[in-house]
């Protein structure tokens, strides 16, 4: 599938989302690629439901209004968005960097005038315990995140890992599961005070098993449905517990993946932007958001906002450099859909 | 009545209001001057009904939405307002910028640490007309807003200009007022074609009086209550008409007073700001919003929403330079009420 754009934003997190806002107001098209499966990035898919306070205008606002806020105010834009997939690949075809082909990991290609990379910490997602097969399983019987706590009632559940997550997890889902199962490679774990006392009252009265110190070594089951799951001491005696779900909480990855590689000026896991312009060290290449650094940079939201209006003039300017912009606030004209 | 306080905001237009919430999270107390009678600036005194579309996660907020959300946002923070003042001086108390002693227009004096200038356009209010005696008359039968249209009725109304607020407020209060005559040094007038079209219907319909080319010669009256305004024409002839009010309407003033003679490196009516600090040359003192420059700034409201946190920052790493910031982010602990 072959697309052309004027400008591809990577990350469709509330800085990405709001750079379509203002590319729009000066008549850039834009087509964003994001590696999960529905806009709004962390604050959608981490913190949904906790409430941001420091979002100028909004007192307070969870995190998945803040997105809907924002995709309402990009609609008349008309955005196209590229969810599921990453950027692998960009390549360069002209000499001033005003054109680009992009190839995404599910063969998309967007031919494009200025890259904006709004990618924050990069694609993130569970840390998978490296098992066998273990990707047959999930979804189903593997699961890294809580959807529907109803589905464990009486069921023997292996929860995997030490921190609060798993500890806290255990003692909810004790509640209904038939057994819960926690299988930590330390006696001690790293959670709340209050909850590792809570865990190991439920321990000494039976309701909850503390496989301790012990690690995940395989899964047993017919490829979907999981039967057991194999733990392995520190000497390597292995046992089974009987299992009909494993819940590995061993906390998020985060990965710029290719991003690293494509010849930007870097500070650790940041790219290095000139602050005036958001501008990247390659030409027609800008960055904004938490994946920017410059000195004295402020990892906020509403900082974020500020280099996406300015990203977009960048690109205007770069673009068209002869052209004197007439720029119309919107407090004047209203957005274009209002103003047609 | 003398304070002391961490930080004077300069303006108290959306910008002012958001850095007292971005100081306050950095737990820097604020105090705040404005030459209006209320908060809000432009927004709430020049345009409280206006959508304004360009705010990040506002897909529209009129003015006055936008400058009652920020004060909700800030209440926890308990800034103090000064208002209907202007600051007159500055004066530095120490060598190296951590003290200040600020006095207003009504004797006001302020003893704090940083400045931050979020002054906008400057003070801004309407354009007198150079007549003697007519502050007398001021606020009673010379008015520089409509603010009740019923007051008008059955009197003599003198309205004064050539653009479109004298144009369609002519035509406004031909319907109730029992004259409406329209003093302009033009025979011309700068309004919407439609809207000087339906005036000079009114004048040839007898409705409406137009006395041009004529401009304000002087007042008569009690000081206070009005009888006549007294106009010129060009060659120096000059009548009276009989008049119960006087409307000026000569466009807006905005004028940034004593700021621009604190030494502070100006670029025309704009202050020099290193935008990676939102410092100003002189140590201690800061700029954000629309009167804060550097290369390629946007006056957006939005970009000087992240000066202000920008600016913050600067202020708590210069007071307190040996300090390790542990920046708590507010998704995490809340605003100091919330937390506390």
């Amino acid at each position: 599938m072959s697309h052309t754009t004027d400008v591809v934003i990577i990350g469709s997190g509330p800085v990405g989302l709001f750079a379509i806002f203002e590319c729009g107001m000066l008549k850039l098209d834009c087509h964003v690629i994001d590696a999960l499966d529905s806009i709004g990035g962390q604050c959608a898919a981490l913190y949904p439901e906790k409430p941001i306070y420091d979002i100028p205008a909004h007192p307070q606002v969870t995190g998945a209004d803040l997105i809907h806020n924002l995709e309402q105010q990009i609609l008349p834009f008309k955005p196209t968005f590229h969810l599921g997939q990453q950027v692998t690949t960009i390549e360069q075809l002209d000499n001033e960097g005003k054109s680009w082909k992009i190839i995404t990991s599910k063969g998309t290609e967007i031919r494009c005038k200025s890259i904006i990379i709004a990618a924050g910490v990069g694609a993130f997602g569970p840390n998978r315990p490296p098992l066998d097969g273990i990707e047959t399983y999930e979804g189903s019987t593997v699961q890294y995140y809580i959807k529907n706590r109803e589905a464990y009632r009486n069921k023997n559940v292996v929860i995997a890992g030490g921190g609060d997550s798993a500890v806290d997890w255990a003692i909810s889902l004790s509640e209904i599961a038939s057994r819960v199962s926690v299988v930590h490679r330390r006696p001690k774990f790293r959670a709340a005070p209050e909850s590792e006392a809570r865990l190991n009252d439920l321990a000494q009265q039976g309701v909850i098993d503390l496989v301790t110190p012990y690690q995940l070594d395989s899964l047993k089951g017919d490829s979907r449905n999981l039967h057991a799951v194999t733990v392995k001491s520190m000497d390597g005696e292995t046992k089974d517990i009987e299992a009909d779900y494993l819940l590995p909480f061993f906390g998020l990855s985060m990965n710029l993946g290719p991003i690293a590689e494509w010849g930007l000026g870097m500070d650790k896991s940041h790219i290095q932007v000139d602050h005036l312009t958001s501008a990247t060290n390659r030409a027609g290449v800008y960055a904004i958001g938490d994946v920017a650094t410059y000195p004295h940079k402020l990892k906020l939201i509403l900082t974020g906002f500020a280099e996406g209006a300015q990203a977009a003039h960048s690109i205007r300017r770069f673009l068209y450099p002869e052209e004197v912009i007439h720029f119309e606030y919107s407090t004047t004209k209203g957005v274009p859909s209002k103003a047609a």
